[in-house]
Formats: structure tokens, C-alpha cells, sequence
């Protein structure tokens, strides 16, 4: 039995281990530089905390996790450009440091890249992890599609917002999850049962960075709170203030979202006031705390010993205390 | 056993019966949009073409011709955004009639929806054939990298140029046709034969292509001829220029390929009269035809009756005597 940081650690090995490059360089070397940055890792490290819980090798699950996080990885390239977003992890995203179609085709390459990861994973029913696989993959598409769509919308309601969210963060953990338990030839209803506490854990994950996107300390989240707002992004913070809010507030809302000022930092105080006097902080903690809760009781559901149980479980703790 | 046009009709058929609408509309209407349109059909139609060439059944082979021709069609989405063409098949490409961010995410999404396809094939050693399918996605990415890192270049020789449309465009067909192959279960040696030609008749493929942009057409061609010179594309029609012209004209195409001028006539009437100076129509067309003999003398090592080649060697036939 690994701990946690002992399964962080594999992870970091296994892709200090693995070598990104190829022919033509061109292609290749925006992805070895948004794989070799790390990032959190919470993805791999999830899906061999999974076979391991359930009694797998950890290391005929190590294709499968690298396949996770290079798909990962991947969405956030495109998305980047989609969103237009200056920074990843502090440094330039590789549609800046290159150009647009430098990540698009790098991107498009990734992507392959994490199914031939997948493809390698030495099991006898390969066939249905990679089904899960396909089926995430586009369940993550739909869920960017919502998102973009959401932001020329001003009646997107708080269930669709969840829904796009599921599809958009918590769909992959689950499946990592799913994936991991797969590997290790958990029975279908465990398997079942432990995507979905991915899906509450993602749901809370997404919730919270919402919320630290807002309340964050910007030293320790690494990227400027209130982008959000500048952005004017449709969060559950927003959308539990037009629900709760007055019509006067409502109204203000809706006028400061459809703004983008040169110098954002009234509309973020003024926002944020209006959250104030809505209370919305704890209304998202609390919303946090419920699918946090949802998902710590579908873990106690698993049959496998708590001592397996405890990295998975200290996981979902770390990432729903973290500041950034 | 089907004729050529019945196997066309067939592939048509499957294309009508298929459904590739889904929601968000947003995200699936570009893929109904690529796909609805039609084409040539080729790369399924030799799919099936070549699981029936070695005795397979052709109804287990439908899902594979799907995914490699909906993989194609991702191809020429993503590729119009990265070269701006508004125009493909008469058409308003993705990007023009929607938008950058569009095309980003609905090519993702078919790329997607190709491995959905792929994974239906009802095979037993279907791992050999995902695996070549993911192979031929990387070579394909390889080959547009290039293809992009050309258009800056002016020292690309011949033999890179032709890689570059091997990795671009023949591994396609080679692909199609090994993987009909694959489930038909034909022997490997066969399988690696098929691969072969596919590639030869690729390359004398994307050379007439080369051909038709220049001297094609227009009523016929569909498009505009000259666009290659236009948009200063190294063709093989250029760099055979470049190795047989003398130090005047090797000049002159390089100040023109180093132009763009607003109304292209003047430049593509000039270069077109060095290339009839230096007799590159007949050039190529030499060229054209080797790779075609090629082609052909593969096809003649495969062990089957003639009956059973008839439809790949007319449709070899009929891709390389096209005028559009």
C-alpha cells in the first residue's frame, strides 16, 4: 500500500520518466512544455489511488494514468485559446508563447498522445476502458460548449450551470476513478459507485475554484482573483446572487456583466459587495460542504478496508482545503 | 462481390442512415454540417473495398469506413482554420460560417466521434487496428506540421516535400486500406502489401492534386486555379522548378513566392510561364505516373482473383484521371 504522497511521488516519476519529444520539434515541443510543467497531478494520482484501493497492480495502471493527464492537459491547451488566456500555472499558455495554430495542431497531437497512452494499458477488457474513455472525452467537449455558450447568455439557470460543470470538470474525475477501478477488476457496481463520488468530488472541486477565483489570496493561488468577474463568467457565486438578490442588485448584476471595463478593479469591488450583502461565500461553502459530504458517504459505501480508503479519501480532503 | 459504384452506392447509404446530431446543437451541428455534405467518399469507399478484396464481409467493416471518413473530415476542418480557406467544397468552411472557436471544438469533438466509430468495429484483434488508426492520426498531425513550417521555409527540397504529403496525405489511404484488410482478417504480409499501395497511389494522388490546382479546370476543379501559387505553397510543381531552372528564373520564383500580391493574376500568369518554360506540366505528370505503376504493380503481387481487385484498381484508376 502506497500513502497519498507516495502515490504524488510515483506519479512524478513516471513523467519525469516518460519522454515527450519527437519529429518535427515543432509539433512536439509545446507538448513536452505543458506535460513537463506538473501541475497537481490530481488526475493520475486519483486513478492509481483507485486500482490500488481495489486491489490492482499500480503499475499496469501507469499508461492509463499518463493517458489521463496528457488528455487533461490537452483541453486546457485548447481551452486557453478559446478563452484567450494569457497564463497557465504562472507561465505563458502555448497559444501565446507560439501562436493559434501551433496550438491547435499541438493540441490535436496531445490528444492522440493520451490514446496511445490508453491504448498501451495491458488489460483484457481494454475494450471498456476505452469506452469510458471516448465517452469522457466528448462529455468534456459538451461541457466547454455549454461554457461558452453560457457566456453570452444572461438566463443560465443554476442547474444547467451544474450540469456544465459535471461535464466539463467532474466527468474526468470519475472516469479516472472509473478507469483506475477498471484496471483493477472491481466489480461493475464498485466501479459504478466510485465514478460517482468523482462526480461529487469534482462538483465540489469546481464549486471551490469558483470561489477562490473570487476570495482567493492571490500570492497563494497563483493567478488574480476576480478574473471571473472581469470575465464576466456566469459562476455559481453569480448565479446564487441573481437567484437570492433583490431586483436592484439583480439589475446591477446584469448591467456590470455585460461590461468589460479597461480597469476592471470597481467592478470586482462592486460586485463583490453585492455578494457581500448576499452572503453568497457561505452559501457556496455550504454548497461545497453538501457534495463534499455526498461524496466522503459513497466512499464508505466501498467495500475495501478503511487503511486502502485513505489515500483516496485524504485526496479529496487535500483538494477541498487547498488554497489554490 | 460489389462493383465499385455499388460499393460508392453503399458507402453513401451508410452516410444517409447515420446520425450526427446531438446536444449541445452548438457543438454537433458543425460535425452534421462536414459530414451532411458528401465528398468523394474515397477513404471508406477503399476501406470496404479492401476488406472485400480479402474476403471479408463489408458489414463489419462500416464502422471503420465512418471513422476514418469522419477522422478526414476533422482533418479539413482544423486545417481550414489553420490555413483561412473559406471555401471547401463550395462551401462556407466551419470557421467562416461560425467561428475560430467553433471549429476548434467541433473538430475536437469529431475527432472524438471517429474513435466512437472506430471502437465499434466488431473485431477480435481490434487493438491492431486502433493502434494503426492512432498511428496514421500522429503521422497526419506530423505531416500538417510540416506543410505549415514549409510555407516559411524557401530550402525545402523534393524528397521533404514528398515526405511531407506521405505523412499528409497517402498514410491515410494506406490506412483505410489496411485496416479493411485487418478485419478481414487477411494475412500480414497481404496487410503490409495493401499498406503499400495505398501510399503509392497517395502520393500520385496529392501530386495530381498539385497538378489540377494549377492547370485544372476551373468549371470543373471547383475551386480557383492557382491557388497554390497564390497563397505561396511549395508544390512539387515549384521545387521541380527550383532544381531544373537557372539562376534567373530559381530568382524570379523567389521574389514571387515571397509576394502576395492583392490580385494574384499577374504573378500566377508569370510563374506559369516559367513552369511551361521549364516543362514542369509534363514533370509531374512523369512523376504522377510512376508512383501510379507503382501502385499498380503492388496491387498486382496480392494474392486474389482479378475479380476481386476490379474495384480497387478502378478506383486507383478513376482518383488518378479525375479533374476535380
Amino acid at each position: 500500500m502506497l500513502s497519498l504522497d507516495e502515490l504524488s511521488k510515483k506519479v512524478k516519476e513516471i513523467f519525469a520518466a516518460e519522454n515527450f519529444t519527437g519529429t518535427p520539434s515543432g509539433l512536439y515541443e509545446p507538448i513536452e512544455y505543458t506535460l513537463a510543467d506538473g501541475g497537481k497531478r490530481i488526475r493520475p494520482t486519483m486513478l492509481l489511488a483507485s486500482t490500488q484501493m481495489f486491489g490492482g497492480n499500480i503499475s499496469s495502471a501507469t499508461d492509463a494514468a499518463i493517458a489521463m493527464e496528457t488528455f487533461h492537459n490537452f483541453t486546457l491547451l485548447h481551452d486557453d485559446l478559446m478563452d484567450k488566456s494569457p497564463l497557465r500555472r504562472g507561465k505563458p499558455t502555448v497559444y501565446t508563447k507560439w501562436d493559434a495554430n501551433t496550438a491547435i495542431l499541438s493540441g490535436d497531437a496531445m490528444c492522440d498522445l493520451a490514446w496511445r497512452y490508453m491504448l498501451r494499458t495491458p488489460h483484457p477488457n481494454l475494450h471498456a476502458i476505452l469506452t469510458s474513455f471516448e465517452q469522457m472525452c466528448m462529455e468534456i467537449y459538451e461541457g466547454q460548449q455549454y461554457d461558452m455558450e453560457f457566456e453570452t447568455r444572461d438566463d443560465v439557470t443554476i442547474s444547467e450551470y451544474k450540469e456544465m460543470i459535471r461535464l466539463k470538470t467532474a466527468v474526468m474525475l470519475g472516469t479516472a476513478l472509473k478507469i483506475g477501478a477498471l484496471i483493477a477488476d472491481a466489480p461493475s457496481e464498485a466501479v459504478r459507485v466510485i465514478y460517482d463520488f468523482g462526480i461529487e468530488l469534482g462538483l465540489a472541486f469546481q464549486l471551490r475554484d469558483d470561489l477562490l477565483d473570487a476570495y482567493g489570496d492571490t500570492t497563494v493561488f497563483g493567478k488574480q482573483t476576480g478574473s471571473d468577474i472581469k470575465d464576466n463568467k456566469k459562476t455559481y457565486l453569480l448565479l446564487a446572487a441573481m437567484q437570492r438578490g433583490d431586483e436592484r442588485q439583480r439589475a446591477e448584476l446584469r448591467r456590470f456583466f455585460a461590461t468589460t471595463p479597461d480597469d476592471p478593479a470597481d467592478k470586482i469591488k462592486a460586485v463583490l459587495d453585492i455578494y457581500a450583502l448576499l452572503d453568497i461565500k457561505k452559501i457556496v461553502e455550504d454548497e461545497i460542504g453538501k457534495h463534499n459530504d455526498n461524496a466522503l458517504s459513497i466512499l464508505d459505501q466501498i467495500e475495501a478496508k478503511e487503511s486502502q480508503k485513505e489515500p483516496l479519501r485524504q485526496l479529496a480532503e487535500r483538494m477541498l482545503t487547498r488554497d489554490k
